[in-house]
Order: C-alpha cells, then sequence, then structure tokens
C-alpha cells in the first residue's frame, strides 16, 4: 500500500485565517460542524473534558521542506520537520488536544483548536493518558475509567 | 476539497500481529523505518524523550461502525467511535505517544507503540504539551523550551 485516502468528517469554523498570530489559538473559540453522515460516531462525546482533534493542513499540502528553521524564524537553528510541529509536512495532518466545550448536535464548541478556518477534520479522539502521554498502566496519573475505553 | 492522499513516511517493525492482546503493547519495543527520503526530516529528532506517533490502520481501513462496543466487548455499553480509540474509523488514522529509545540512521527504536507489524505510519511529531495535553502557557506543566517549536 503506497497512498491512502481520507475524507473529511467535518470542518473547522472560526475567526482564525493566516494572519493570525500563534498565541492568539490558545484561546480561541471554534466551531468543529461534524458532517451528518458521521453524528452517530458522536454518541458520548460530551462527556470529555479534553478531545484530540485530528486535522488536515489544507493550506500548506503539498509544501514543505525536510529541514526548516522552526516558526520561520531565522534565528532558530535548524532542525528536521519531524522534530518541530510545523504545518508544512509530508503528510500535513494536524493534531490537538482541545477543550470542549459543549454539544449541540453535529457541532461541537472547543478552546485552544490552532486550526485556520475552514480546515478539514479526519478525526476525533478522547484523550486518554496512556495513549496520549506514555505514561505507564501503573503510573499515579493513569485514569483507569479513560484507560478502558 | 473533499478527499486527501497521503504517503506513507514509513513501516513500523515489530513482533505484533492481529493476535497481540492490547497489554502486551505497553512495553512492546517496535522498530519505525522511515524511507530514506525523508531521512533529513529526522534531524535532532533524538532530542526527544516521547514522540507522537501518526499511523495508518491499514489492517482496518473501510470498516468502521459509528456506535460500537469499545473494544467488541459486549459488557460496556455501546458509544461512539470518536468516543472510542478504536481501530475501526471513519478515518484509520492512530496517534500513540511513545517512548523514544534510540536513533541509528533512519531506524528509530521506540517502547510503546501498538501498531501492529507492517504498519504505515503518517508522521512522527515531538510531544509539547501545550498541543498534546490541553494546557495553559502559564500552567507549571508548560515546558517553555519545547514550546518553542
Amino acid at each position: 500500500m503506497n497512498r491512502m485516502t481520507l475524507t473529511p468528517i467535518g470542518y473547522v469554523k472560526n475567526s482564525a485565517g493566516r494572519e493570525t498570530h500563534s498565541e492568539e489559538f490558545r484561546h480561541l473559540r471554534s466551531k468543529i460542524v461534524i458532517d451528518p453522515t458521521y453524528s452517530d460516531g458522536l454518541m458520548d462525546i460530551e462527556q470529555n473534558e479534553l478531545i484530540t482533534v485530528i486535522f488536515y493542513f489544507d493550506r500548506t499540502a503539498g509544501d514543505y521542506k525536510l529541514r526548516l528553521h522552526p516558526r520561520g524564524d531565522e534565528s532558530r537553528p535548524i532542525t528536521g520537520v519531524f522534530n518541530t510541529r510545523s504545518q508544512y509536512r509530508p503528510n500535513p495532518i494536524g493534531l490537538t488536544v482541545v477543550r470542549l466545550i459543549e454539544r449541540q448536535g453535529n457541532t461541537l464548541a472547543v478552546e485552544g483548536l490552532d486550526a485556520l478556518d475552514g480546515t478539514p477534520v479526519l478525526d476525533i479522539k478522547p484523550f486518554v493518558r496512556t495513549f496520549d502521554e506514555g505514561v505507564e498502566p501503573d503510573d499515579p496519573r493513569q485514569d483507569r475509567a479513560l484507560r478502558a475505553r
């Protein structure tokens, strides 16, 4: 298998564009509007305080360098793209853990999503410490209820 | 834009198959062999203790239910797929934070990757608390050095 094709499950709606400064995303409210085809998959999502949103950097797709100055800042030393969170990547996949504020039908209101208005969303997952923090099952941070998923 | 095409940057090599129990992955050692085309993107990756691996559930692609019993266990109540980490998803993307043990050339040795032998890898990112834990910039857990990426 050499190529995989994905289809958006929904889109981001917010006030962010390419001119938005990275610091502004921290408290930015966004909506994620899920396609009604996938509504049933949202069952119980509102039980999560944190969700992981996987999205597609559509504005930068196909445009990357394997080595770059982080954030395009030439005062920072060049490093490998896989050592950065740059949106210019071989596979332009973005990934952010955000706070889920509320769900209304197919629409999720979230805080902290660093994606631009109109960004295609590929997946949503509950945040689970064993997968997302590399903790051991006997680590006190481990939440057994979440782990059961 | 309705469909996105991705290309693997590398593949997982380990001893895991479909019969491997989920608990066994916690301490499983895997290798991630990156295609030489992308070698330059690995520069400095060895500075990270934890990396996020994004991979493609090739064994389950195209096979999903929007509502399911978590882990196929009928004693667990049915819930939405986006409220689970199931490998049966509309876009079969897997995501796990793993421990990076060492790098040798294009090969990363990691611990805790819950992907089967031969799984295509789509992306690798450094683990950064502000993106991956939903923490605030003034949260004491915040690591300023990492955040700079």
